[in-house]
């Protein structure tokens, strides 16, 4: 939310506390113990690990922060409205709340996409600096507001993985043909490297992959991949995502519904929307890091990193892909700038930060 | 908080929602809109970048989000309590908040040291997948518990420098009656590699530092260091911090002003909490890669990394200083167990996650 926002939050508060003191102050105090009753649609199969936990768990913190005053139920997709038209539903305002990932609405907002995640992009830890600090949640916010919606970073899955395959990839050579589930931009760009992208929906591509019906797949990362049972069904898993570096994922807010709501329950909400960042990004890293575990020492399977050659062409095929992008699109040329303007500067902090650590630790 | 805190949430919650709607039955409900006026102290200089703000923010937000029922004024170091008494001024509950870190207390409880950061532990990542899921909050809470307290995670500087040298450190000769000033383990790890750790407060550190008087210091990251200048008076910035790879950031709140809280705001407390080590890891890693940038450009710096076999001795020497601690406290040996458990499994996932994207993408 904007700062000036906030300027009368602590009016409010004051007047909040007063009526605390002095109860028969309290009668007719405009809107001080009003309580709302909102929806959150999401993207996400019921009780998803992760990304669908995560969301319940953000609307009863809440729920809970707020003493019942703003009570929030959460639906799965498809129990209310499709998992993909979250966007929509939130914005009509037939819903005050979503939770799901901005490039799922690039058919809509195209530019959207880099407040999810884009090849080759930002890190978990470099969305949230960007975000924050690099100017990236303000261009959300005016991206979102034609739509009517506020935007907010809730939850990251960190850097996923490059996904299973049941061929090897040594060489360049070895993409054409391949057919890969990879939805949005990474299967643009694996089209472009000559291979076939496929869409699938997630209940479809285990059936798929074991049967060869395609030949390789992405998904998450090693908690929720082998929970899919991939390993089962594909031989070789390989890494990095580049494709998915640090998905964001996010909350909506109808502005309305946000604009009706008291200063402290829009601080609820902010406080509530970046501590789910930091609790699911705690997630995925713990229960990847058990799970890969487990992957390891799988005497079935190969976790393998892509050629260089490989990653090279995907780069450069994904940068083509963003210059075209920003080419026939003003707000993703401003927001682009932006975005490479920090991924420029943050690399040398990254690699000389975490990076030399980890690397001298082990 | 222990989930089971949380059981009353609803209740209680439930319990205002229903006095907004009747408000003649919100006389006597017990608590429900009681206010608290709380002190937070702080080991900070006042308006700190990062820590001191950062503690700030955070009682700010909770001030906000609680619309003034729970008011949180914030003291820096030295002003209500000196720098280094906090923990002892929440225990014996002469204040109810304290924002910390908790390897400042090792004179009191050695083993806190693992709940900040140790040398070649987890980084800012992995401390918060460690606490959240790994059981590390549990281990914490219940080494504090004797003192009265209750600790949160509420900030993280993320991975730090190794410091500021005027020596070059070619060999682990070169560490033979280095002066540094580096204080904890750090210390006691240089000082069994042949070095002479001196303390010295943030204060002095310049002079000594343009004087002579030290060969090296260290501080925090790109950020904090080039706001106190110590590039113009040292010529060699060595990585990585292998000494403070993820410092956590503590508030720590007396059991009995905790418990006295309803459950709302004890929700409110704990998603700022959350929300501030998320922002404050954020805004480390933004400002850190802004500041680095401008080191790498200035000519009369030399950005480098630590030799293979000085590395190699401090961790050596690191491991032999933790299996003491262990041996002479059961507390930290019990925690230590946990804490290698989770190193030891994170660190493929990191390198095959992040590392391997960040090496690919640059």
């Amino acid at each position: 939310m904007k700062r000036r926002q906030f300027v009368g939050g602590l009016a409010a508060a004051a007047g909040l506390a007063a009526c605390a003191k002095q109860e028969s102050e309290c009668t007719g105090e405009a809107g001080a113990l009003e309580t709302f009753e909102w929806s959150m649609v999401t993207s996400w199969p019921p009780a998803f690990p992760g990304l669908g936990t995560g969301a319940e768990k953000l609307a009863e913190s809440i729920t809970e922060a707020s003493g019942g005053r703003l009570k929030i139920k959460v639906y799965a997709g498809g129990e209310l409205v499709p998992a993909f038209e979250v966007f929509d539903a939130v914005s009509r305002g037939t819903v005050e709340m979503g939770h799901d990932a901005s490039y799922y609405h690039k058919g809509k907002v195209e530019a959207a996409q880099f407040f999810a995640t884009i090849p080759f992009g930002l890190t978990g830890t470099e969305m949230s600096a960007w975000m924050h600090h690099g100017g990236g949640i303000e261009l959300w916010r005016e991206l979102y507001e034609p739509h009517n919606l506020v935007p907010f970073m809730a939850g990251n899955t960190d850097t996923q993985m490059g996904g299973w395959f049941n061929k090897e990839i040594n060489s360049i050579a070895d993409l054409k043909g391949l057919k890969m589930r990879i939805p949005g931009m990474g299967g643009e760009v694996l089209r472009r490297a000559g291979g076939t992208p496929v869409t699938l929906p997630g209940s479809e591509i285990f059936t798929a992959l074991q049967t060869g019906a395609i030949d390789a797949t992405e998904w998450v990362g090693p908690w929720n991949d082998s929970a899919f049972g991939f390993h089962k069904a594909a031989q070789y898993y390989y890494y990095p995502g580049w494709h998915e570096p640090g998905p964001v994922l996010e909350c909506i807010i109808n502005k309305d519904a946000w604009n009706a709501l008291p200063a402290d329950l829009q601080t609820i909400v902010q406080i509530a929307c970046d501590a789910a960042t930091h609790n699911m990004t705690a997630e995925y890293n713990y229960h990847n890091a058990v799970s890969l575990q487990q992957l390891l020492q799988n005497p079935d399977i190969e976790v393998r990193e892509f050629p260089k050659e490989v990653m090279h062409r995907f780069r450069q095929l994904s940068a083509e892909l963003l210059d075209e992008l920003a080419e026939r699109d003003p707000a993703a040329a401003k927001i682009m700038a932006s975005f490479d303007e920090f991924r420029r500067i943050s690399t040398a902090n990254q690699r000389i930060g975490v990076d030399a650590f980890l690397e001298t630790r082990d």
